[in-house]
Formats: structure tokens, sequence, C-alpha cells
């Protein structure tokens, strides 16, 4: 079954369509939004070779001719060398305002991809076909863009809503496990700072998610995506309610920036920033302590890690300080009194951090 | 006297403040807007010499702590390697997202700056400070921000309104001549395509105009950003009205790109394609011969080109075709039937261009 979700932008307004096999409809469906006759794919060598031909021949039978982009697999295709590639490629082939970026890959060439979308011309027609679940659930929807500063991941980047998003749930059996579980910490994220009825759903189903049962997946993926959009159309630029999506990932940044982007997987970091949320809202009085351990129990029964063993403090402690959501030089946090729930704390004590970053890597709780 | 022109862009509205000396008043304006206490001035030596310390003496007295980023004179600022220096700087500086980059001088200026603050972490505060005419009436308002690409000027960039302008008067009378005259060409642009009393108020004062005559100059320069705003606030992304701003425009750029923008100034383009502008509506029989006469008198009036010596018609009409504005191939003319109105044209004839491109190079009327 297909499933529509519409994000409600005014005049940015897009469909996500979630359903097995939507990739191969890519074609008729960008046909059907009126756009020019030329297509920009972008995508890695990989992900072409599990789904390039799909995509293509759909795109082809609709009418487009297409440019083809084929950036470097994971966060190397987020560099500006890489966009400047990307600008020259379509400045080679005649693209203009009215040609369409379609992004097929991950979140980097999501983020990559639609950076130059965003910024080739001050902007062309952008689609996503996410094929991880991170790029799924989350770095699809809502218009997020980015590529690395050398010193500062996603430093450089802009908003550009897509004209559309693809969600084929199909895809993701091709994902290593390591790669699956990672994309299950932002589905845990959404049921814990909005959504107490969809985190009960994750939490009951759990094995089936894990044995990648589609119709679970399905259910599950499209659920979050609803979750995303209903947060995206309500702040789009992210000036207040959106900073909930940053739940877990003030600790999770810090830890992935901390060991230079190359221990953690995203989400794997995100895991561990989530239980350093909930303990920090426990520690603040904020939380009890039966709502840490759900969080805790539902992400090791992902298969995700909550557990800090050898990590340098200190600089976790210095990489939060240059987090990108700082605001005049104070880094708030996001914190979930209750699952469902969430509250942006700006005056976090750094010894209540110091202390569950210790209770972490030591695996107690002080309670 | 200083006026207050707002552009109504919902929560992205403000003001233009037109007014002598109104730049020594940019810190506690800045402060009322309510932004993070870090500013960075982007400007290049010149100005900075004439203006910078009027401009950093507001700022610091309001509180701000300040940081600058001297970028190249003309378009040589708006190259990637400028930009990235740009984000290079701002992270060395802890700009965060509450902190505001303020641009002070001409038109490329504000477009790099404009163009590192948007995509910054996906967009900082902004301010502008026009320091040329060209700027003043048009480049710092609505939201255009660009850098060039080797092969194709502007093809880089984004939108990203401003939260303030600043338009004082007084310091376009350090302007030399020839800068001074070319960015008269935006102002006559703005009266045919927009307005037509305003248009006959240039004509009536053009003497006074040229002469800088304070009051003069003032009412001119706030009636153009009136008019501007009014359109921007209309169609913010350029759809479709908006693209009344290009009058000239498409000959104007070919004419510069095809002589490797050494030749022409901006708004020396821009008045040769005015006048073939004015006589592909004639040509095609859209516009009067009249109509076309009172742009080029107004035009000549104020010291501005309207015919070609010895210029490279196929390599002007080879950058037509290369045009940003191309739609799946065509590139639209702005045309003005009256004085005071605009139509957009799909479907000129290339004959028709042509003839116009050797009827200013022979200055002869084919009527």
């Amino acid at each position: 079954m297909t499933q529509e979700i519409t994000v409600r932008l005014g005049h940015r307004s897009y469909s996500i369509v979630v359903g097995g096999g939507v990739l191969s409809t890519v074609g008729e469906r960008l046909r059907a939004l009126g756009v020019g006759s030329r297509a920009v794919l972008v995508s890695d060598g990989s992900v072409l070779h599990l789904h390039g031909d799909a995509v293509t021949q759909s795109l082809r039978a609709a009418g487009f001719s297409l440019t083809q982009v084929v950036v470097p697999e994971g966060e190397r295709a987020k560099s500006i060398t890489v966009a400047q590639r990307g600008w020259d490629e379509l400045l080679a082939a005649g693209i203009d305002r009215t040609s369409t970026v379609v992004a097929l890959g991950g979140g980097a060439v999501g983020d990559l991809a639609g950076f130059v979308a965003a910024t080739y011309m001050r902007g062309l027609n952008f689609v996503q076909l996410p094929t991880t679940i991170l790029a799924q659930v989350d770095a699809s929807i809502g218009g997020k863009t980015a590529i690395d500063h050398p010193r500062a991941k996603n430093l450089i980047g802009a908003f550009h809503q897509p004209r559309l998003v693809l969600v084929d749930p199909d895809v993701v059996v091709t994902l290593s496990d390591r790669e699956f579980r990672s994309g299950l910490a932002e589905v845990v994220k959404h049921g814990i700072v909005a959504d107490e009825a969809y985190f009960v759903d994750v939490e009951r189903h759990a094995g089936a998610l894990l044995a990648r049962d589609l119709p679970t997946l399905e259910r599950v993926i499209a659920g979050s995506c609803r979750i995303k959009a209903s947060i995206v159309e309500r702040d789009e630029q992210e000036t207040e309610l959106r900073a909930m999506l940053n739940y877990g990932h003030t600790v999770g940044h810090a830890l992935e920036a901390s060991t230079a982007y190359g221990r953690f997987a995203h989400g794997e970091a995100v895991s561990i920033g989530i239980a350093a949320a909930a303990r920090l809202a426990h520690r603040l009085g904020l939380a009890s302590l039966d709502t840490v351990l759900r969080q805790e129990r539902l992400l090791e029964a992902l298969g995700l890690p909550v557990r800090l063993a050898d990590v340098d403090q200190a600089a976790v402690l210095a990489a939060i300080g240059r987090d990108k959501k700082a605001r005049d030089g104070t880094v708030p946090f996001v914190l979930a009194p209750r699952i469902g729930e969430f509250r942006l704390v700006f005056d976090v004590p750094p010894d209540a951090l110091r202390g569950v970053l210790a209770e972490l890597t030591h695996a107690e709780i002080a309670s």
C-alpha cells in the first residue's frame, strides 16, 4: 500500500510518498509536477549499482533528459570540492532553473545534492530518493542541506525544501546490519520527543523491526515521516519547535566530532546521546528514572549502544561548546520530561553534564 | 529627513532606512532587532577607509563585539575562495546563529557577504549598508546573494533577506563619475517598468541628479527603493513579477559576458540593454517609437551609453543563449509597451534580436 504524507508549507508544500517499489515511479511523479525536461541524478557508485537502473529508466521513460553526477560514498561527498564539481557539471549540461536535481542515496548524498540544488542559480527543483533508514525517516524531509567545513560538520548549508520525497522501504533490505540499526536511533528519537503512542508501537514491534519485516518497516517508517513532517511544517527554519529534533544530538554530535567521525555511526552516537539526555533530565529533576530506563531499553533492544567505553570527556565537552545550535555562546539541550514531550533547557550546569558522561562511562545510575 | 520603507515579507519583513548620516546609526538599530552580541563587518579596503570608522564606532558603542572580513575590491570579492575565507574567519571568531553579518560596500560586497551569511550554519542575520547608487537602489534590497562561477557570473547563490538596509545618500558623493552614472541605469529601469510618475520626476531633474544635489538624490534613491521593495514583496523568489527587474539585463549581461566583464560598467551595459529592449519592443509592434526615444534620451541625459561601437554580435547572441533566466532552453525578454508597464515575451525571433543589435551598432532606427 502506498501512503502519501503532505508537508504543508504554503507554496513550498510537497508530498512524501511511502511504499514498496515507489522508486520506480519517480519519472511519472516528477513529470506531474510540471518541471522542465532536464534532470540531474546525484548518487554514489554503490547505490547506483543497486538502484540506479530503476530510477534512470523511470526518468527516461517519462521523457527526461538525464545527467548523472557520481559522488564519493559517505561523508566524503559533502565537501566544497564535490559541490564545485556539481556546479561545473550542471553548467556543462545546460541545467537551468526549471531543471530538477534528484538525490538517490543516504543522508550524505541528499545533503550534498540539496546544497548544490539550493545554490545553483539560487535554487533548482529538488527530489529526494532516500535509500537508508536515517535518510528516509529524517534527513530527506525538511529541507536541511549542507556540506562540511574541514573543522565543522554541516557548517555550510541552506534551507531548501524538496518538491517530492519518495520513500521505498523495500530498499532498506540491502543495508548492512550496522547501517540499518543506526537509522533506528532517529525512529526512537521521534517517539521520545513527539509521540508516545508511536514509541509504544516501536517498543512492541522491536523484534519484527530488527528482522526487517516489511509491513512493520513500512508502518514505522511512514510514522516517523509523519512526525517529522508535522514538526517541519510548524517550524520550517528551526526558530524554536524544530529544535526538538536535536534530541540526543548535542552529545551525539560531540561524540562524533571528538572521535574524528571515525568511530561511531551517526545513529550510534545519537543513541548514546539520547541516553545522556535522558540521564541529564533525570539528574536535573525533570524526568523519572523509569523514563530514562525505558529509552535505554528500547535502544538496546534495537541493537544500539547506550554506554561509553573509553572516550576523552574533555574533548567531548569542548566539542559541545562548539555546537552549531549555540546561541550567543550558550548551548541549549533538548530534554524529555516524559516520553512524548520535550523541553529546551539553556542553563545545563557543566557539572551535571560531566556527571552524566562519567555515569555513562561507568554504567551506573546516580539516582 | 529619514524615511523608512518596509519590505513586507511576513516574518522576514524588514526596513529600508533612507537618510543622510544613517550609516552611523547602525549599532543602535541593530541592537533594537534583538540579535546576538557578535557582528562581522564585511567590506573592502577603499570603502573601509572612507566609511569604516563611522560604522565600527556605532557598532562598538551599541555593545557589539566585532570581527572584520576584508575582501578584494569589485567583482573579485565574489569568488568561492573568498567565500571560503569568510566561512573560515566566521568559524574562528565563534560566530553563531544569533550573530549578524554586516555588508558595507557596493553590490559585489553585498552579494558575497550575503552568500556567506545565507550559507554559514544555514543562515545568519544580515544587514546591508550599500555605498554605491547601484547597491542602494537595487542590489541591497530583495535578498539576492551570489558568487561567480569561473564561467558564469552570479551562478551560485541563495535568496536570503537582510534584517535591515541602511541607505545613506551622503556617501555617494565619494563615487567616481563613472560609478555614479552607472548606478543611475537601475533608477531609469525602475521608472520604465514600474512607475511612469517616477520616470517623469527623473526626466525633470536629471540635471540636479547628475550634479549630485542631495535633496534630489535622496528623493530619487528613496523612490527607487520603494519601487524595488513593492516588487520584491509581491514576488520574493522571482517566480514571475520580479522578472520585470531584469529589464535591459538580458542584453546587458550578454554584453558584459561577451567582453569578459572588462569593458562595460554594469550600468553602462544595462543602459545599452535598455535601448535594445526598447527597440525590440518597437520592432515587435509592442511599443511606439516615441517610447523608445524617451528611454534613450533620459539615459543619454544621465551620461549613459545607448549605442554599441564594435561588439562581437555572435558572442553577444551566444551569451544570451546561456542566460540564467532561461526556462527549459528559452530565454524570456522583459519588454515595455509603454513607460510604467512591462510584459514578458518568450518567443522573441532571433532575427528581431539580430536586427536590433545591428541597429544599435549603426545608430539608425528601422521603423
